[in-house]
């Protein structure tokens, strides 16, 4: 019997096996959006085991493992060793079957410690025991993982405050891979909490040495970090929302906001959409005047559960899907720039797929034939980051805009073994095609053009699109 | 040529023909949610005729007669006879080819009469005396077919002030099959017609012998009868339900919403919005503290057709899909329960399709380790009871939440004849398993987990879920 | 090899291809709705090369241009060659892989001019020389593109103050195939802009002979317009809407909102919503009257890019799917006629798909026995009109309504070369059918009703039911 994960896992079709091992497999990784901590790069981390590397921070696990009836305390608890939260995580691993972390959890162990058993109480010591082995070899320590995977870039998620030290040692350094801070402006704007809002106001000021008396100064205290950021690299920005802003606003209006809220004063739901709607502004002209790509992660509904979030904090996994109406506001924020030619590059990501279709028209209204595919639909995002939710957007986007100009995938990972994800995804891609091809929906004739095409989704698109 | 429904309908599968009958058909039937009527089964009530037992109440059919240009005096007139009916209904049945009721026909007629023919107008004559005859003799009868097709426990519906004579009888007769009621409290939020309204709530101080004056008598008098209501079995409640209420509330405020709906006023939108809020809030905490299974059925716009409303009234089939937006409404409203660490086990059923990933991440926020799969995600709901909507239902749980412990179907049907449901969905899910595990999506070597998951999803998890 | 497009394009299945080439393919065509220009019949247009017939007006081929990088000057400047635009067309279309563009364009070039090429740069001189020379033979003009592709029945989309001269001309003459017009009254609805509305209404009145000071007098002008429509022959309405409007109004409020409007001043959101109920209503009236099919195209965000916009007008691929609530207005709208038994055969397309479970069941609201098939979800509308998009409806029509009693394709195109749309929706319909026949969800045994079935929705359902 083969393993699970052998050569041609996904690939249903000669063509799609063609197009995976010809064209796919061998190109680079581009991750232009994860999560990674730039320090476990510049200092070259080594991680102490595999419940470590995969159970810290890995909210997805720990939302499977509460369904299937296991306790807190082996999820995110402090009094639980690595060894026991493995145990209980490899208990849950056949509960997951048809869930992507059956998958996920089999290709990293496959790709990276080239473990082919299926995790599960009868196995977990083993694979334990050996991966931690591995793990503690100079081959897996951040870096190695890194050049193991062939990845070339990576663009990390940073706050304008942040001193990006990692970035510049790195860069100073000439560490091969390209690790390249993305511009994160959320807290910038979280003015939901007027007292935290002052304190990263105030933090702000100090980091760009701007006095920060009114909203001009916040600007201009943001845009003197846009291009300290673009000095180390930085070529991406993004956005987390709930939903997309775009109310009409006017200069004094947002004066008087800033100030209200800067005084200490909470903000109605009015004023506060206006401020963001300002605030995307005024960063989206900054991207477009240097020639960045921004991005645009919406519809979460985040830190539904009170009672958890008060004893976890946030990102434990406790988000979800909204399902708000925003096909109005997306088109008046795109507009409101593209009015004046300021509409820089750009990359929605929606988390309700049910949107995907509207979306995949919405980019549409925005191509103006500057540069190919400049308005781009984002792979499947947190949820929908598995072989439903990627042939969801794969679908949508091909039926509704061009695949061929597709920037492909991006981790949105914390973690350093993250990166079989992009094989995953050309998996994924390689069979959608191959079964078009299998189908006479797509013409025989035409591998070498597919082949061609497979290989700028998986890195060629990225690489010219972001100017890395 | 095989017959129509033959041992491996739906099976496209080796895999799939190897759960379904070593796992999954030799399962029993927990119909945790239906809307048998219990005095049916009390006195074992003997059916006349197959126009009877399929069209009396059916207004899925009737729908679909309709749309095929019957009249309605063929639907539900009292002019027509129940063979003239059923004349008309076999006459439409080519017509619904595609349609789930094509299967449910079939497959109504193979599992209980052995009829194997299609039914046309060239076969209506024979069919229905041939069934007519069967349906004639004792193991035919109500209680007959439960037990024909291994049923074990069904959980009825039933309003706070229903005497549940039926059940009582049932349970000190010890009669095979568990038949449970569920506490069903619509009318007991339904503030919408204030004269209907007083009615009910002295009809519920009756029952309960509880004085009702204020809204605090309210909630004493409906604690009252869902303390009845657990004394004789009941581990359910089941609310119908436009859009999930989550409003703010306060007790002084909710009283005196009451007493103005109670004084013959009518109520403003918002008013109604709040009263069920609470409503809704009260019941889920008397749920948890009996640890039942609470159930929400929502999303449906009752009512379209007010000139057939009119004539025929409710639950004849001009009742369709809303598209509400609801996840803030859902998880402002458990989260106001988990807060205080209150929120019983819990099922949300859908209407609209569009909503199922949602849901299914929804649910996630809310699994807190206590209860395998506490939170559920219910099997597809009336006009997603059919198998596209079920698969899409299963693939959004799987992908997003875990699949293995689902608690399955439920038949929500009048009919003592709805059974084969079951297996309808025993075999689309054995279906699904074995497609996954013939493209190599599940590893092969795992049959005996997927045989276990599939018996469990069939029975073992309803079974324990519900604490019967 | 084969050709791309060969006599089994997108049949997967025997059974599939015994329907389409048996029963689907020799089906004349009906267009109950297209944008045809109606002078071009009347005069029997010449087309001057594939460039002009192709890509004049064509925003859908824009749109994939633009996103492919190509200059506006290669999609609408005037200052290109028919060549020239034709060339950059050529270059983009290899990167149309998986969207309807590559399948359309290889589909016209195969059914009208016998090209088996796929088009790109190394073809495109070839196939351009090739087509045009063609195209100025007599077979290719305006009316031999009609009799080519064997079409019966266009209705054309009329406003209500056009002379409908070419129509006349062409029913006087006799045209062997019937060019009916559309009563599309859009502009008597657009009160957005007071001075273009006074325009329009000035030449209602004038076109009428009705001399219009009130809203009555708009309405009986209109009438007039109505039998006049009716007179040359229209059989059908049409409406584009954003949303549906059924709010309820007084026939007060909507005179005093019309002298609002009339007399140059701007109605608010709530004037408009209500003016177009009534005028939605008015107009449907008038429809039941005469026993015509009312259409109404909803959920589309237009004019989404304003730079665009004023350099280029509307209609040139700037438009994109909205993610409107509508299902309560739907409801009301239908029932506001229903309940007085005025309700007109009507059929809904809508753009965002996520909508169309909600549809499906919508319509069975009101279909009443009186015609088969009387309120109907109409086929896969403008980006929805490709094979994705028709498989979504007619899988949420057939599971949630009748398939069998279908009316079936239609253009909706400006374009004398879309007639292959009937061929690629009938394999569509056949490779559908065919599918659940090979697995067995459909009876092999009833392969002569599904025949029949398939030439019903290809041909005689419409003809029957809009009463040609």
């Amino acid at each position: 019997m083969k393993p699970f994960i052998h050569e041609d896992f996904l690939l249903q079709s000669d063509a799609a096996r063609q197009l995976y091992h010809e064209h796919a497999a061998k190109q680079p990784i581009i991750d232009y959006h994860c999560h990674l901590n730039p320090a476990y790069v510049a200092v070259d981390h080594r991680f102490d085991n595999l419940g470590e590397i995969w159970l810290e921070g890995d909210h997805y696990k720990w939302r499977a493992m509460r369904t299937n009836g296991i306790e807190e305390k082996y999820c995110t608890g402090k009094e639980s060793s690595d060894w026991e939260k493995f145990e209980k995580w490899a208990q849950t691993v056949p509960y997951t079957m048809r869930n992507p972390l059956y998958h996920w959890t089999h290709l990293e162990l496959k790709s990276a410690f080239g473990v082919e058993k299926l995790l599960d109480p009868s196995t977990a010591r083993e694979i334990y025991d050996s991966c931690t082995e591995k793990l503690r070899t100079p081959e897996y320590s951040a870096r190695g993982l890194m050049k193991m995977f062939n990845v070339k870039v990576v663009c990390t998620t940073d706050d304008p405050i942040d001193s990006l030290e990692h970035h510049l040692s790195l860069k100073q350094e000439g560490f091969e891979v390209k690790v390249l801070p993305t511009w994160r402006p959320d807290k910038a704007m979280a003015v939901e909490n007027p007292t935290e809002y002052r304190k990263y106001v105030e933090k702000l000021s100090e980091v760009s040495g701007v006095a920060i008396r009114n909203f001009r100064d916040l600007i201009e205290a943001l845009r003197n970090r846009h291009e300290f950021f673009a000095s180390v690299g930085c070529k991406l920005s993004d956005h987390g929302l709930e939903e997309f802003y775009a109310e009409e606003f006017g200069e004094k209006e947002i004066a008087t906001i800033f100030d209200k809220v800067y005084g200490g004063n909470e903000l109605t739901g009015g004023e506060i959409r206006k401020f963001k709607s300002a605030m995307l502004y005024e960063g989206a002209l900054m991207d477009w005047e240097k020639g960045w790509t921004q991005q645009f992660h919406y519809g979460v509904i985040r830190n539904n559960n009170t009672r958890l979030f008060n004893q976890l904090g946030p990102d434990t996994g406790f988000d979800s899907m909204g399902d708000f109406t925003v096909a109005k506001s997306i088109s008046r924020f795109f507009d409101s720039l593209d009015i004046h030619n300021k509409l820089a590059r750009s990359i929605i990501y929606n988390l309700n797929p049910r949107d995907n279709d509207m979306i995949a028209t919405m980019i549409g209204n925005f191509q103006d034939g500057s540069v190919a595919g400049k308005i781009q639909f984002g792979s499947g995002w947190w949820f929908l980051d598995q072989k439903r939710g990627m042939e969801a957007q794969m679908n949508s986007l091909s039926n509704l805009g061009l695949l061929s100009r597709f920037v492909g995938m991006l981790t949105d990972s914390r973690s350093f073994l993250s990166y079989p994800r992009h094989e995953y995804f050309r998996r994924i891609l390689c069979n959608l095609i191959g079964d078009d091809l299998e189908k006479g929906l797509l013409p025989a004739s035409e591998m070498a053009f597919l082949g061609e095409m497979v290989e700028n989704i998986s890195y060629h698109n990225a690489n010219k699109f972001f100017n890395f």
